[in-house]
């Protein structure tokens, strides 16, 4: 509830356009309505051309196609992630406009193009060919969020002169999402050449003592370049609202 | 090396000041010098006014002693993190003007204040009493490094109330660091209220299922609440240098 | 054995009437016997109406269309639980009037109706659309036991509003069935809000870090809301039984 | 804040008696002071007789005198769990009447004693001698919130005819609380005896494969007794807190 | 070699029947020679009508037959375990005599009836019908080893009655091998009430803690019961071995 | 209750010697007294100058003189495990014959030697040096129980031909205790070089990925020899009282 | 870069035949290219006769077949591990050279034979037949790396005599591969026979306790026998390459 | 048993000099005792001035003078591992000679020089300070079996252009330890840029998610730098001697 509505609304109680008896019982309503309120200011950049966020696994194509259809009426941009082949396909005739990233496993339908922010772009890096797909699920999300992404994939930590031939590029990012699975030793690395945020993503890439991606995050958690923060196993899309979180903060204090 | 000092050499070879083995001497070293300096834009930051770091666990108090005298020398702030009251006691008379702070287990021994940041302040969230060491070392650092923070202590899930209460403080915050222990649940509600990064500390406080910290630090790890980023158990000075990293980058944007 | 044919065995063979031989051939039955019957006012209230229950899982259809006829014939109800969809269709022809409950992968086969127990609805609660099945696993075993449900979902704790919003309902429950999965912080939250018996169900719902619900398992033991009790993963059932232990308490003390 | 409470503001202000500005700031607080007062019902039982707990675990004797004090100055009982003999002594000359009971590590310090519950005892049932100090824990909070413990100490179910001697005492209790540590086997087989609530606790005691505790815990929870609800490892406090949950619930089913 | 061999070829050489050169070749491979031979007084109780034993699992069904086909042609009875259903039937033609346990998952293929041990039967006890398969296991290979298996199933701890029932033919058992999966609880009271040797198997049944048969190996080697050993989850042939070596121990020692 | 106690009853209640009442009150204790009957065959061997165990581990030395004192007043021998030397010494005056063990960490007192048992010694192997206090717990423990233990010593895979050197000696044995902890490897030799039972102990030997036995537990459990089990870590009494309840087996046998 | 091209550089410079702007242009990239020429040391041996080497999982055979295809235009031999059966066929077409070896799962492809290096075989050891698969991995990339493989399977230590009876080759080896599952305990014997490098390879061979390999990989690291080494499970690939880096070694050693 | 003493002992008996019972004796200690000779070629290395070990953990200094002694009185070098200060202080008395590395917590004592092997230094890497005391284990044990260290430490990834300075000298080793704690990275790292055999050695240093080393020596077994094998958690001492068994291997082959 807005503070207006609820002035108004005392205002009419004052003037006698209202019952005690009808202002309880909007009032009634109010703790969580205003709550509600209170979260606009955290909603209001991700509703500026932003899309809501569908999670795919464990839906069907038709419960998908249906709140597809019923955000894509109220203007909204949609964002479907962990979305597989078979289900994107199932999706087509409900969803005519959905453009379907393969590699990140996700499909976009944009009423209007994000609106892109006045940043650098956030540099994505994979250390391995298959860490791509999460890298580009986190990629395809920076996009969705108005976030240029800038790639470097292959350039894990045993062969690092073709990370470092890229130094440059990652000191300018405004941010770094590091996607790596087996020993997952690059955010370490890159987190010692940047001074940008640098928000490591582990992969369940490897086998054996990979434990499914475990040994990728206890080892990211324990890196030894300070201020490298993680997120779930896979979770490219994590890492991108992670970084969308920074960069509002940013944006809000250019404002005067 | 300095591109400028490099222009230099190779311009004083040209001029025949210089022989090709001296240049080569130097050249030798010049692919480290190289990245040192792509170094730079990543270390200013912290130079300006902000401290370097010791971390005191594992080093003797004469050890940490003559690291901090060294730095002083060179005009250095000095931070000294994981800092037990006995090594505390036995650094004084080496390092007068160390301050130490009990319940952060830290010292800070500050040439000149660290240059205040434009921004607003970093609110950091405790669950319970028993967080508030790590919560410190948190405050401590971020203030060492010219952030404020806004300390927001026993407000953990079992009586949210305590939480909703400061939720337009938490709305106004820069950042949020949020430490939390047993089931680890805070910063899922925290992230659910805010739009600004969280960046959530696991603490080893609990026992038997809490396993030492693993239970909060893996449920911090699978938290609905999307864009929540995580550092290693107890690492409240983790958590600190990562809104560090993201505030430079928020500054770098905001000059023309 | 009933201590009243204890009682007519001795006074037989005081009056002659048995053998020594004879009696003791029935005594040597005795300890289990009588057990047995220790056992009987146990089991007498899950006789009045309640169901006897098969675990589906591992069974084939023939085996559960067997066990199911005869206690039918019995004229005991019959819940069958972990039923998938296949074995449901299979054992239609020879149960006619199973009712097959797709979502809580559960069929009921009822003679009579359960009776109702005169008590307040017994609150399900479940975090995410995810973890419904296991949420009506709870609700339709409650049903089955006369124990009627109010289902609440959807009411994660990143936005805690949603649930607050519900606070009154749940204070009016006679107990809580809070169903959780990721980082299963939901049972704290309710369990600060209410005062009733709270049980808790971790789910095997998230990927990476959830390790398969054993986050959620291990964050609910360790909940900072105290007298929160917990089952087994993904165990509807289970919490559904344990309520079920603690309502016919309350009942046998409203009888004088 | 109190329905009451808000009716009379509202009619205020329909009167003239109070300004829309002054209702605005008071309703400001109201989403969470209403909250409170939802909790007033889930605290009430607790406050009559019941005491307010401290958990001294890594407080200091001092701090835990300083809460004391301020409690017992409200008139409110007070139950310090976790409390060492060390610092129990220490509490002696601040808090006269303590009464500490070494086994249970706890301290109890009543003003007026608690309100007897109107209900069967709760059995308090340990697997082994070692389990006797979680068990105690277990049985004194129940002293100290009106419910009476019944100790059932030293059957494990190596020895299972010791249990059975006590098959009639079981079946009349109001609830069943089972303490085990090793192998955790007696919560099932006392859940096969008994039909009311049993919560069922496992302990650290055993070495090697108990794991601490780990391995009483998993066999609990996995427990082929119907529903067992377990708690925390050597949560004594916890289990007997959930009991008190649910004979609330109970009592107030007695009420016309 | 045997020891006469050897005897006999130094008393070839010290009649110069032989040379050092051929003393010295067969010497050679006396070391590992010997060994064999030392292991001959192990082999030797099985080799009398006990079976040679293949583990199926892995092996294609050409394998199987091979193996089988050259050990009939040696005049051994012989086993195969881990045998599903599809390779059994492929066996078929090429093992005629065949005879496939589908509840067991082996096949016995036997030349002669294996030689009947005297001892009392051994107790083959099952908690659920879902440890039945591996229960089997254990007993077809009692049979093929000559010992008979007295099987007693269904007869886990929560319905403790049910296992009680059948103590005295437990305690008439030379050894008993007890199956249990989830709570593992059944070792601990079996080895409270039998003198005889007893030999845990702990099996994958369960969900959730269950963890895939650790929770019950884990509780079974911190039984209460002393005593009592454990094998491999789900090894019901092991356990058979197990007994089989304690049983020829008893067999030699009636020997006069 | 021992069957001719209960004919003698109902031969008296037959011949009007006793009332029903006095039956009835004495048969509502039969089933368990029964139980405790039916024990008897299986504490017989133990009484027959074997000791009742104490498991010192937790217990005061005050407690363990009261419980031994008690002990040798009814006749019995006492075996005291776990019992650390500071305890063994403070118990001496109150127990003046007591025979401690220091590297068993267990006391022995005898009322009357331990009858010895008529078979082969049991081989009690430890793999290394620091395996030697629970071989020897092992050993002492068979002492006690009337059976001779045959010490073989630091025989460690690595250095296979010492353990080969004596494998004549092992192939004698009644049964081997095979003690090793680092990567358990021992008991897969032994098994495969004897034909008697075999009981594996592992121990908490070792650092790093040894895992505090854990490591050598799962290596014992996937054993390539067939039929070998195994106790709990460290369980030195365990594997004693598990060749114990074989031996008796084949002492029956024997018997006509 | 080559020091040369360096030199060059540097020496046209001081002639004037280039300009200081286009000297500094190519030392840009200096860093980076200069590490790439230091790891040329690294990689002749390899480019000697060695292959480049593919890991098949996860690539289509559509994408292998193109980068083999790409090598072998360059010169290269080219090894593909961790090739399906499925996808071996597929990729016979495109690449009609292509040697396929089922049980190590690779397939060969070379422009010329490997250059046979100068040493005496390495064994390549396997304790069940069911760890050939990686065995065979191991072995044939040691062929295709010019290094004879000895080949020694199905020795493991619960039959030690047939392990022993190879003693003399193993001694002979330059150095020795270990491949085992379940318990792992083959490295242990085999350091302790040989003083040649031993690298151990777990196997996931074994089911319940073997952990996936886990179990052996830890038995391994635990090893008694000093200066055995050990890589990820089911790792042939990685145990022939750490040989490889061994050997050259060697051979730099033996040029004067 | 030397193969000439085997034909003496058959020429003696052809000549009559011994009888065939004392043969016979003789060679029953054969089958070891051929295998120990079997065993010399690998223990020749190591005799020739190199150190026999003694772990000092959990022995006595009493037991490691005696130890020591003997060994001393053979003409060997002794090398004490896990010997802490305490326990070196005490021995000194007993072992004048001893030279105790506190860093490395080992004592040297050398009747004789170590033989200094004809190869490049071994380089030993340390990620941090605090894994210098595992790296000094290794170092030291190196120099006691004749091999040169050159120690290179601080040089972990986060700053991998300390590392990348000294490029030139890790290429000119002759094998490479690589010793690191928490994520355990540099190994990769390092593998990328030698050629040469690189051991990795995890160690226990971090807190939280380093696990006690676990992490890092999972990290390292799932290095994405092939033929990089890893060691046991804080075994210096184990990468030494793994070293130790590579070189031996080269100086075999140098010779003609």
């Amino acid at each position: 509830m807005d503070p207006r509505r609820l002035r108004d609304l005392l205002e009419r109680l004052q003037r006698g356009e209202t019952s005690v008896e009808q202002a309880l019982a909007l009032l009634r309503r109010l703790p969580y309505a205003d709550l509600e309120m209170a979260k606009v200011d955290h909603h209001r950049p991700l509703r500026q051309g932003a899309p809501e966020v569908i999670f795919g696994e464990g839906k069907t194509s038709q419960q998908i196609a249906a709140i597809a259809t019923e955000l894509l009426g109220a203007g909204q941009n949609v964002l479907v992630t962990r979305l597989d082949e078979g289900k994107a396909a199932a999706l087509a005739p409900a969803l005519p406009g959905l453009c379907y990233v393969a590699t990140a496993r996700l499909g976009r339908l944009e009423s209007s193009p994000p609106v892109r922010r006045p940043c650098a772009p956030v540099a994505v890096v994979a250390a391995g060919t298959s860490d791509i797909p999460v890298a580009e699920e986190a990629a395809e999300t920076l996009g969705a969020l108005g976030l240029e992404a800038s790639r470097l994939y292959d350039v894990g930590v045993a062969g690092i002169h073709r990370l470092l031939a890229h130094a440059e590029e990652l000191q300018g990012a405004s941010a770094a999402i590091v996607v790596a699975g087996m020993e997952g030793a690059l955010p370490s690395v890159v987190g010692g050449i940047v001074g940008c945020p640098v928000v490591a993503v582990p992969t369940s890439v490897g086998y054996g003592t990979a434990l499914g991606g475990l040994t990728a995050l206890f080892a990211m958690l324990t890196s030894c370049a300070p201020g490298v923060c993680v997120v779930n196993i896979d979770n490219g899309f994590g890492a991108a609202m992670c970084v969308h979180r920074m960069l509002p903060a940013a944006a809000r204090q250019v404002q005067p």
